[in-house]
């Protein structure tokens, strides 16, 4: 099984301007692949990392500007073949993501088994059949439930809140904190983030 | 294992009042209840439900108008005696549960099973310590660790974003209709709400 973390280098996390310098999102965007890494390391992979632009990782990086989709779907129609064991692609910014939560993402034994985000997105997946292709835009879940059944591919879900987690936005910081103790949470606490609760609800602050 | 729901009977909801009207927020509530109610029966077990006023529900319901620590705390410690087998707590606003997700619960022989919520919450748990209590307030999920570890319980956390996704607010509504086909997502379905994309992002709008 060739697993595949693809990140983006170049500028990543817009979406969390409002609270990281653009170098601190970077800092954070490695720190939460290290997580992954860790992670998928730990189930016993070795996980092929490819990132838009150079960025530091435990692991080696391929440089690869392509967008996701045309990566990917490459990835899918020359790696996943008849006599091939699969890919699995693992996206970058899931700092809650555990060696367990990647052995279950590899353990049922379908064509194509789908681990879904919070908002309707594809955090994870396995694919072991050679026609299926992904779609990454908009609520790429349901494409992806649909392109699997359009190509008759059994497909099985995996229920899991640590791979679903995948951090977007400021609201997103408090997961991390309250969840891991990797070098994304690290990064957070170094950086003077805490929890704090704002009118009973679980928020982040900054020192 | 006496398996708990509780719920609120008496103007739930309050979060979705900008989407639904007061009798709306009832309606969805129930169906809510009856996918949790449906989850718990397909898992072999019979639940109890708990409301602090009278709702329809496909079980017999129990009204108890108290909050919901004193009510959780007078179940643990009227329940969980050496010689019982458990209480399970389960939140009634979970309509993405399965029978899976709820035999997961069940299936660590720890003393203390805690399966989060987004945001901080505890979603469900199971206590077969006698000395185990709840703190419902603010980020309970660290609340509960603590408390568990204080009075020397076994705890593992269950990783499901099923029983993780618990259904607050008006974003919160998604979630349902990508990811479910029971008596909540048809509810919405019925009231007219359906998918749709904003700026990339998935929400429901109502027709």
């Amino acid at each position: 099984m060739r697993v595949v973390v693809p990140v983006s280098g170049s500028d990543p996390k817009t979406r969390l301007s409002a609270v990281l310098s653009p170098d601190e999102r970077r800092e954070f965007t490695e720190a939460m692949l290290a997580d992954v890494v860790d992670a998928v390391t730990a189930a016993g992979h070795e996980p092929d990392v490819i990132s838009t632009a150079p960025i530091d990782c435990p692991v080696p990086v391929t440089v690869d500007d392509r967008g996701l989709d045309p990566l990917v779907n490459d990835l899918l129609a020359s790696t996943v073949t008849a006599d091939e064991d699969g890919l699995a692609v693992v996206m970058a910014d899931l700092p809650l993501v555990t060696q367990e939560g990647i052995e279950r993402l590899f353990a049922p034994d379908a064509d194509v088994v789908l681990a879904p985000g919070l908002d309707g997105g594809t955090n994870a997946f396995v694919s072991r059949h050679p026609e299926f292709r992904v779609d990454y835009h908009g609520a790429s879940i349901r494409d992806h439930r649909r392109i699997a059944r359009d190509v008759g591919a059994e497909t099985v879900e995996v229920d899991s809140r640590r791979l679903a987690t995948d951090i977007d936005q400021s609201s997103d910081l408090a997961e991390v904190l309250l969840h891991s103790d990797g070098a994304a949470a690290d990064w957070l606490a170094d950086a003077g983030f805490s929890l704090s609760l704002t009118d009973g609800r679980v928020t982040v602050s900054r020192e």
